[in-house]
């Protein structure tokens, strides 16, 4: 017998079929006596579509200031509409069921409407339930703020809450069903030789999930690691009796480490920032970064460079591409105080990336990615690394092109681990 | 200043755009220095959408028992929805305003999830917060049982929500917006020349409640007469400027004794069940109410008579047409114990009833109506009556040549109240 928690995305509930097959999976793991936990994520576009309604109507004005507090509590009824069904499609099949709203568990955050984190999860009356054999279905992504409101950690965050409560729990499995059957090499749509990793270092899905791999939250996978506890992903979507091994993703061991590279991913989502006549003051960078962050904009990558001008230099950045409107607005502020003479946006760009532990004790990592990309005629912009990843900011145009030469250099298709 | 209820239904909230004409009117009670609560049902649409999803499910098979915990779950969550719709459109006008669902106020029900009633609303947080001028914007129909989860009153509830409420924050008005202008002395669909009621007293409103006429939820006025709260009926749809006084629901006064009838109410959704040679022993009513009492079927209009073979009698009686398979296979198992010959039913009927407090004082109703009827050639299959109301059963056929016949008889289309 073993405590388990299964988590089980949008595409995976997207209706009462697929709530069946889910109801089917959880039977399997609760007949050989386990104590199940499932986490749901809401109906596939349910989100979308109380989002829409928000949208439309915060649009009308600015006046009223913030409405993430009921944004929040409108988004949530779509995990509480599937921990409902899947509680009622499991009992029909004879498994005693009972679905969790954050606010019931509790799952305690701080006040962060809509991006909020999680403070606490009080497991008493959860896991006295589910240790008598009821499986307890939880609606993920949402818990209840210091004032008893409805809180959400985010989009993607049923991730976070199958994690957390599997932490809370103690669980000795935390399965994250999803429509891939794994985590790949890189995104098969670009590269078909792509292939599934039998097993992948926290550290490696952390850095392939913040650079644009979606399979799993990055937040998620920050609180596996810090926590040592495995995550395995896997498909709903498999044939009844098909094998389904999945990524295990762990602490990192010595065959991760013969790995150079595990894989490759992309991000669409930039925008590439650059202030042009910029006078080459000390502390620049750090000033432009303070301007951002008040801003509430994350800068990810960044170089600066000397212009032909004396004394004049140029600051190349990159922001996510919902946040250009904000950064501009806050630099346009900025202007005289951070003295640069024009602003010049490029949101065409990719970030490609190179992921592996293996780096740390292989050499010449970069030397083989640059290549890879010169022998293409593929011009880098602004380059960014760290310990175990290579970054490259490129022209959109390139973006597949990028992948597939980047997958082939460091023979990802080659069937090791 | 005044402490204020407004309730919206379905319609009155049905989109983006119905939501931005609630938050005008909401604005105008606020602007006006009021306290204001306000009770919103779920988007019209949204309650059957869930509803559909819950029989899908939970008629995969008869296994796992009942499922009305997970119902309520997730048929609360079109309240929510709408709640936290309503408060962002008050926001943007510059009214401050935040949703409240029934588990945060905390509305106290009973266990009886799907139908529960209300047993306590602690008013201290939300009465507070709405004396500070924020609007408290309630989800209606639901409420928290005693186990702590999302429980619901049944269909039509968040009318008994917002007199609940009204009651308990000792309101000096309840306002039921609705998509008619006030309660009518009957069917405008059917009698073009129906009045709207200026005045209605609370056991004419019950009696026409329970009688078809679906302006109100019967357990709200039952609530609304309990506390001597009057009510007052009106339609959100009016256009700006648009007098809209509605129908006020409020203890009797001598103007309203003065009518003999004030409305005549239909019914369709009625079934005939007649029990055919029963023998004729004493307490067999009793019996027969018990059966069906223990079956969870309300019985209705009731008559025993004579049959023309000796020793034996029929019974017949009506039950709501939804019931009729439980009535049935109640009977069944009880036939020996009640010993009859045969069971017909007839679902063409309709029940047609005229009420009015008037007639304690007014003699001569029943010869009125009675001979409106049979000038028409009207059978009548049953009669029941009450202080202040007659109903008959008849072929469904006739019921609009009935309702106008009787609404004609008792003169209610002159100006009258």
């Amino acid at each position: 017998m073993a405590r388990i928690v299964m988590k089980f995305g949008g595409t995976s509930v997207a209706d009462p079929d697929r709530i069946r097959k889910v109801a089917a999976l959880v039977q399997d793991e609760a007949a050989e006596g386990n104590e199940v936990a499932v986490v749901v994520s809401a109906m596939s576009g349910e989100t979308n579509r109380l989002v829409a309604y928000v949208d439309e109507l915060s649009a009308d004005s600015d006046i009223g200031g913030a409405i993430d507090d009921e944004y929040d509590t409108i988004v949530a009824s779509g995990e509480q509409v599937t921990s409902g069904l899947l509680a009622i499609a499991l009992r029909r099949r004879g498994v005693k069921a009972r679905s969790w709203q954050g606010w019931q568990i509790p799952l305690q955050t701080d006040g962060a409407h809509s991006s909020a984190r999680i403070k606490g999860i009080e497991t008493l009356a959860f896991a006295d339930s589910i240790s008598k054999g009821t499986v307890g279905v939880v609606a993920g992504f949402q818990g209840i703020s210091p004032d008893g409101r409805v809180s959400t950690l985010g989009r993607g965050g049923s991730d976070t809450s199958a994690v957390a409560l599997a932490v809370a729990l103690n669980a000795d499995r935390c399965d994250i069903y999803t429509d891939v059957d794994g985590v790949y090499t890189t995104d098969p749509r670009i590269v078909p030789e792509a292939r599934r990793l039998n097993r992948i270092a926290f550290e490696e899905m952390l850095e392939l999930a913040s650079q644009g791999a979606k399979v799993l939250q990055t937040r998620s996978v920050e609180l596996a690691m810090n926590n040592n506890l495995p995550i395995r992903v896997l498909t709903s979507f498999a044939d009844e009796g098909q094998e389904n091994p999945g990524t295990l993703v762990c602490a990192e061991d010595e065959t991760m480490e013969e790995r150079v590279v595990s894989g490759v991913a992309y991000s669409r989502d930039e925008a590439q920032i650059s202030l042009l006549g910029l006078k080459d003051k000390p502390g620049v960078v750090a000033q432009v970064c303070g301007v951002m962050s008040e801003a509430d904009v994350i800068v990810d990558m960044i170089v600066q460079g000397i212009s032909q001008t004396e004394n004049s230099a140029n600051l190349v950045f990159t922001v996510g591409e919902r946040d250009v409107k904000k950064a501009l607005a806050a630099l346009d502020t900025a202007k005289q105080d951070i003295g640069f003479e024009d602003v010049v946006v490029n949101e065409k760009v990719t970030k490609v990336s190179v992921v592996g532990i293996g780096m740390r004790s292989h050499t010449g990592v970069a030397h083989t990615m640059f290549s890879a990309l010169a022998e293409r005629g593929i011009n880098i912009e602004v380059i960014a690394t760290s310990e175990i990843k290579i970054s490259v900011l490129i022209d959109a145009e390139y973006t597949e092109l990028a992948v597939r030469a980047l997958h082939g250099a460091f023979e990802l298709e080659a069937s090791r681990g």
